[in-house]
């Protein structure tokens, strides 16, 4: 049986050559090979316009991005091999960085499984398959999973609105084992208090890792502000790591509440202040009541989830670090990330500069941490590329 | 007695604005503030074209960066009250970031301090002061450094290209106490042999530190290449965190003995392989004898010295990537470096990315180490952020 072909137009297959691995429906000659012939999921051979194999890719004919290249090679079988090879090589990786189980072992593009993430919560997996390319596989997937991982349980974290786009259902899907209410993670010489059915994205968020560590190393005998705390991964590691107050801020109790427990399995419960308050309403009544920190951690959720919102979204970055600034104590230390694919590292690095100058501080970066190692990123498939950490050192105006 | 004033253009305010903190000679006002009328190393009240101040700066009326800001206030003292301060908030940041005294304890624009570079070797500070404008004050920074460091003794190590243009002495001055022969320093947990009179700079690169660091953590078990080694600052943590073979080269007897002594110091003796050979050779030669590494460390010194040799340079960072990547085991890691400020990190990512593409390998970036925190960044002065080191993880092709 051969594999169909996907004819590009004439030069769309430059960003290919590059090393990317997506086709955009614009960028398919409909007329030689119509999307339509293909079903969700389907394998193709994608040539460019002079016919010359670029590689095999699912398609999807209903999504913008109609096809992820899975291979150079034209001829692929997506089957044990394929999963076995790409999960082997990502496991080489991890297994150099990491001496415990508690990684993001697959990320994606970056390790050629375009449309799947797995984090590893110790025996557990969570799973994020986003396109049907990838779950018309699933079950293949999740034996490989199991022979090389021995895990006690598995879910399919399926509430990902990107499913939506591809038609997948939403439901999350226990697979394998049992998934256990609530689970334990360490992070940084810290454990963690999770609940991955209940929690965001796949249950926990390991990309600033790095970032957490510095800010802990950095930490002893100073007055923390941890801001949108979430689950208190910042403000847990700093608080053992000597910090003499860190003030957690969130608006969601139950992120509060899980914050405390972690807190507690850590013997820092006594260093932990929890607010429930919007951070807007926090920051500006700390200027008001001229409250400062030594160290301020800001970092939001995702405030530009779309192009559009791009304005708003940056604006509101904006008033958030202008405020940050302003309840810093002299010499004081501003940890401002964004994970905003669409706010750009410049973005960022100008609203440090320019908040800065306008209440005429002297800020320095003084480290930049982006995504932890098991969140590598592709130099051709830049989208892989979207967690931004800046350091600051914050001094009166020279 | 007031200070004189340096006009400036119109629009010619606008960089300093964004809070740069160079003025270039075009950029004066000449008929109205003749340059001519300075001599190096004086002060004056920079002005925009209105004749509002923006701060004050020392000028040298013969150089291309005719004058620095130390200020953004017009009526700036430089004195010991001055120094004094600027040095007590970098030593603030440095104190926060180690135990022990061992850092670049300031770092130019960056500290408030153009035209001085401090680098503390324990007891033993080295200072480069590039412009007549900081020679000029030499004497009150001295004392100060003293009252406040109370160092044993303290070297000008004059040797510095820039100095020249601004035609000042290169001679090497020891102002303070006795500078021994051989100097032992600190860094990631190991000891190196150091001749400060001798060495580069100011004598030890602790740029590199978090990126050796990191790059000691994955080595254990693996056989690592370190190209250009110097003194041995990657390939000896690497050796001390397990390493099971570490190969240094480099075209220097001198810096290979410098390596060697701080090899047995630090014990790792035996794990140690010392190559004198021209790097380019020796990359030609394993790869035709088809040697491997599991971790090649490629971390030249700066290839493009100046604007004009940029395309020489390039070739040559494109050369010597694309060999390292191939004497690679599977699944093998570059760490490559730049630390060329003419050659981009957007420059150092398309060499990397086509290269891999050249030679048919997936390459994936797991982390992207820039200059230590004690070389902190100007957001509005690019010309500090210069070092790039990127993590690749490669692997073969999709």
């Amino acid at each position: 049986m051969s594999i169909p072909e996907l004819l590009l137009k004439k030069h769309e297959d430059k960003r290919l050559r590059k090393g990317h691995l997506w086709v955009f429906s614009n960028e398919v000659d409909n007329k030689r090979s119509p999307l339509e012939q293909f079903a969700p999921g389907d394998l193709a051979v994608v040539k460019d316009h002079a016919g010359k194999a670029l590689g095999a890719a699912y398609v999807n004919p209903n999504t913008l991005i109609c096809a992820r290249l899975l291979s150079r090679k034209a001829n692929l079988k997506v089957g044990a091999n394929f999963f076995k090879s790409r999960l082997a090589t990502a496991l080489t990786l991890r297994e150099r960085l990491f001496d415990k189980p508690y990684y993001r072992l697959v990320f994606g593009e970056s390790d050629g499984l375009p449309g799947l993430v797995i984090d590893r919560f110790g025996s557990v997996l969570s799973v994020q398959i986003t396109t049907a390319g990838i779950e018309k596989h699933k079950e293949v997937l999740i034996s490989c999973l199991i022979e090389l991982l021995q895990p006690e349980a598995i879910l399919l974290k399926n509430d990902n609105g990107q499913r939506q786009l591809e038609n997948l259902s939403l439901e999350p899907e226990i697979v394998y084992g049992k998934v256990p209410e609530a689970l334990i993670i360490e992070e940084n010489k810290a454990r963690f208090n999770i609940s991955i059915l209940a929690g965001q994205k796949t249950g926990w968020f390991y990309d600033h890792r790095d970032s957490r560590a510095r800010l802990a190393a950095l930490s002893r005998g100073l007055k923390v502000l941890d801001l949108f705390s979430y689950s208190g991964a910042w403000g847990i590691p700093a608080a053992m790591a000597g910090a003499s107050e860190v003030t957690c801020v969130d608006s969601s109790e139950s992120a509060l509440a899980m914050a405390a427990s972690s807190a507690e399995l850590n013997g820092v419960g006594d260093i932990l202040r929890l607010v429930r308050s919007d951070v807007f309403d926090f920051l500006r009544q700390a200027r008001e009541q001229n409250e400062h920190y030594d160290i301020v951690v800001l970092d939001p959720p995702a405030l530009i989830k779309r192009k559009k919102d791009f304005k708003a979204g940056y604006e509101a970055y904006r008033r958030l670090n202008h405020l940050a600034l302003q309840v810093l104590e002299r010499n004081g230390i501003l940890v401002s990330a964004s994970c905003s694919h669409h706010l750009s590292r410049a973005n960022l690095h100008e609203i440090l500069r320019s908040s800065a100058r306008h209440i005429d501080r002297h800020l320095i970066f003084f480290a930049d941490g982006g995504q932890g190692p098991d969140h590598p990123i592709h130099p051709a498939v830049m989208e892989t590329d979207y967690l931004k950490t800046f350091f600051c050192s914050v001094s009166p105006s020279l």
